[in-house]
């Protein structure tokens, strides 16, 4: 099972090129994580207690995004690991039914003291079902 | 007495226009405040107790800036106010020789409950050289 | 008339005290804009030609927005000039029922040569409607 | 040899948990890159002829960084390909002495009819001083 919203890239997105910046290509990867969280009902009470910290992202970049051309993210879960997750992200340009990035993050778990702790077991149960092997 | 330093324009901050975009100016000025208070030597555990949230944020937009060209921020104090102060902003293009921008931003000072205070005292003494009436 | 959409507020978007930095009302009014200029079925051919640099943008900061917080921006039209225009936009915390900020952009015409133009009637005659004077 | 430079982390570089946000660190290594190129002497005229859009950035992070910690980012080349360029990036954390991130941007060259192209051997002899196998 994938996870799949849109994004339409906005003005401020852009650079020189009038391409959407690498960088922003992150920030559209953690929007569609924060939405994806809210889809299955992780609490805002739950997520100050549980605080998934970035220890790795990665993009790849196949073909740009422009100002207004809408983005598919496709979102899955890569890896299920004790004390890590790797969200996997393909950001395709649907204006140009191209694929424009694939990317990675990989997150571990602290409580609000910043102390790591596992994945919780209630929060892998509900993940589950998007994680590809 | 004014406050001067230069900022190099980054690629991320220009659009598909190939100029800065406006809401960046204000980012600029921001960071221009912050090289300020820390030129007047007020410590981190200062400005932890003591907050200043922005009521007004303005800019006048006059010229471009684009990609690697310096700009050169002039910053005095506008209004010192009992609960208020105001910053203004000059921004040039030292590249082109011209005015960029006129930027304002007023703020408040809370503690660090999150309760309104009076700007306090040796906070005035110390920016009171930038003020022009 | 008025113009309305939701926002989210991103992660990325708020700053150490846990809000959404003031410089980013800036961005999520241009978001708003650029919703309403495509629901009013300016095409991409049409906004290549016609560009609407800001000359003037300014917010009144009430009320804070946090992460996962839904603002509702409401937009309309403040000025219509020959050569410039003004938007209005309400930005409130669905959250709390609280206004979180007014803003207000002034836009002037160029066109890809970068030659000062009128406001074009076509466009006018489509953003009347929500004009208030 | 490596190419070192400073950043003062700004406020608006940081999130909610107070530390600079995962896609800053790349804007970061973005901006020492541009700066290491205005210190070779790249021309403005030959950089819009010749763009090095990025094909691949990753970051693995170690440690925070804070509002007003100073990074120290330490760059180097690690990969001269024909066609691909590697740069190596390493983020310290100055205050509290520790390594912050280690990242990577993998570039290519196009021209400015967006072309792809070989790195050009003078760009190539300009940079091989940094690179370390």
């Amino acid at each position: 099972m994938k996870f799949e919203r849109d994004y339409r890239v906005a003005w401020v997105d852009t650079d020189t090129l009038g391409i959407m910046h690498f960088s922003n290509y992150f920030r559209v990867c953690e929007r569609i994580e924060e939405e994806f969280l809210n889809f299955l009902g992780f609490s805002e009470e739950y997520r100050k207690d549980i605080l998934l910290p970035r220890v790795m992202a990665k993009c790849e970049y196949k073909y740009p995004l422009r100002f207004n051309d809408t983005a598919r993210i496709s979102m899955k879960i890569d890896e299920i690991g004790k004390k890590h997750l790797t969200y996997g992200f393909e950001i395709y340009n649907k204006n140009q039914g191209k694929l424009s990035a694939i990317c990675k993050i990989t997150v571990v778990a602290i409580n609000k003291d910043f102390k790591s702790i596992p994945i919780p077991d209630e929060f892998i149960e509900k993940i589950r079902p998007y994680f590809e092997s």
